[in-house]
């Protein structure tokens, strides 16, 4: 088959590979119907050799496709079934998988992130045609009659990742009707958070960002008001919709250590920051602990279980109370997949995520 | 009256003292009938002078007494009434006071810590015969009739600071009934937390501490297991009680940074983390971030809004099924006052709280 590999930072390369195949009989292989590019696998294809990351190593996790095969096991899918991968893979039975807490699995692990996979190298990414699926009845969510269909990719697949993401962070903070949200960062995940907002019954959904066309995006996409850059103007604008007090809510979908001071400073008293950018790569936050002390400022967040909302965000998708298919900018194929890499690492105008169909 | 004034570090002073007067109508004058040292009042003898807190300042933030005059405005309770303070003063009437939310009280402030105080000095602290309180009606709990007689006072008074302290960190912590707390820090509101764990239905209340003493008394009030020191030992209890997973809860009480570094790493996958420590003296907390993200851990506290807790739990005071007064190691006079901040300062085994009788 053919596959994106990892070659070195900044070199990404389409290869011709074996098919992956049943090795455990709880396995299932998926063909590939989208896949994407995630924000975190820039992580990887900037910090490659850092990270662990092999050259030949298949990155990415994100996809939705059909079962071509299912090991004996195999109990809740079977060849033929659409079927939705969170992207990470989990056991279903242990205590935390019980808890729904399904990235806390025993026995789990993330695809194409080697070094998060105890099970070791064989677990790859998903920019290719065939992804083996370890554990697949404790992994895979069969997508619904209705949004089976290769037209509904670009709805369905954001529901394994990006969209979970922000809807975790939002879950995390809880956000009741009549507040105001303020989510910092107009990346994928940040812009998937203002739409889940939605579900929240906000008063405001402030975007803030730094790239005018994903703001423009994000208001497509339910933010009520957008800042661009200056933290000043930011200040005013989240003075002016709540009485001076701050937003109730902060959604923080950056990765940047200066991420957690800024959503402490502009929360108002009392509220709650729901955080789940990768700061692991990037140093611990500052968190300015004796603010956060005196507001009483909550801070709740972590790698997304998306297997946790996916079965429960369906009816919404099926509804259309959910559209998140415009955080796709690019659809391309399998030889585009290198370029594409370079053209998010950059930040190029108009490349905010895309999709993959090999 | 005769009142316990700050000299500058390390020395505290009994002074003989102007009376305290009504200046606004919204003011009260409290006669105190017990008061008591805090920890946070240690912060005061050893850094007095960092802190801005002048020569003559009277700290100390905890006390229950009778009304001896009220102001024309007042309201809600009337000369004669036994009161107790909550350690905050609130409005009552501003948005974050109707949000419960008291000690971010728009017009509010601590007493006893004039740089706390956006009305200047004139609110002084409680280790003396009388107190001036400012907005009345939106700061005193009138004390229940069963419990207005002084020999109640060592259970009544807890509520206005240590014990609603505790109980605030496991109010955002979230405990539920079967899950394990680990209470970090043995000092008065770590034995607090251990007490006011019961009413969340755990299977079990784990104490660590440095100090025999304070463990014991721990147990009495409610702790289920102890530890001494040594974070190995802590390990090994905690894994056995959950296996192998760590508390679904941990109370950080302690005013040290490495606290959360602790509290991270003990907490299960998807725990939650109550923190109430004034690390704001001690430099920001080391939270190892990317532990963090991967465990979802949530982190929740800060200052008590004790006033939120005081109204409800009376009742919890009157059936006897919290008991807070075993919390107070000592009851002094105003001129025990000063060498009781050096025993409490050093840590003299058996000084826990010490409860001033004026």
């Amino acid at each position: 088959m053919r596959g994106v590999v990892y070659e070195a930072p900044h070199e990404m390369r389409l290869a011709s590979l074996e098919d992956p195949r049943i090795i455990d009989a709880t396995d299932v292989v998926v063909r590939v119907s989208l896949a994407a590019i995630c924000g975190s696998d820039l992580h990887g294809y900037h910090h490659g050799d850092a990270m662990g990351i092999p050259a030949g190593a298949r990155i990415g996790h994100e996809f939705v496709g059909t079962v071509e095969e299912a090991g004996a096991e195999v109990r809740t899918v079977s060849p033929g079934d659409k079927v939705l991968a969170p992207f990470w893979i989990s056991c279903g039975t242990c205590w935390y998988c019980r808890e729904e807490l399904y990235t806390s699995c025993e026995r789990g692990g993330c695809f194409g992130w080697p070094a998060m996979w105890p099970g070791g190298g064989d677990v790859q990414g998903a920019q290719s045609e065939l992804v083996r699926v370890p554990l697949a009845d404790g992994t895979l969510e069969r997508v619904p009659d209705a949004l089976a269909g290769a037209e509904f990719d670009h709805r369905v697949l954001p529901l394994g990742d990006v969209f979970s993401t922000g809807y975790h962070a939002l879950v995390g903070a809880r956000p009741g009707p009549g507040e105001t949200i303020l989510v910092i960062g107009d990346g994928a995940v940040g812009l998937m958070a203002c739409h889940a907002a939605q579900l929240f019954g906000p008063a405001s959904v402030v975007l803030a960002g730094h790239h005018p066309d994903r703001l423009e995006l994000g208001r497509r996409l339910g933010a009520t008001h957008t800042v661009l850059g200056e933290e000043g103007d930011l200040r005013a604008l989240l003075g002016g919709l709540t009485a001076g007090r701050g937003p109730d809510v902060v959604i923080a979908s950056v990765c940047h250590p200066g991420v957690m001071l800024t959503a402490c400073e502009m929360v108002r008293p009392g509220g709650r920051i729901g955080w789940v950018g990768m700061e692991v790569f990037f140093g611990p936050p500052e968190i300015p602990w004796d603010l956060a002390w005196l507001k009483n400022v909550s801070m709740t967040g972590g790698v997304c279980p998306s297997r946790r909302y996916i079965r429960r965000l369906w009816p919404l998708l099926e509804q259309g109370r959910i559209e998140p298919s415009p955080v796709f900018t690019q659809t391309v194929g399998l030889e585009e997949v290198p370029s594409a890499y370079a053209a998010m690492a950059c930040r190029e105008p108009g490349w905010v995520k895309v999709a993959v169909r090999p």
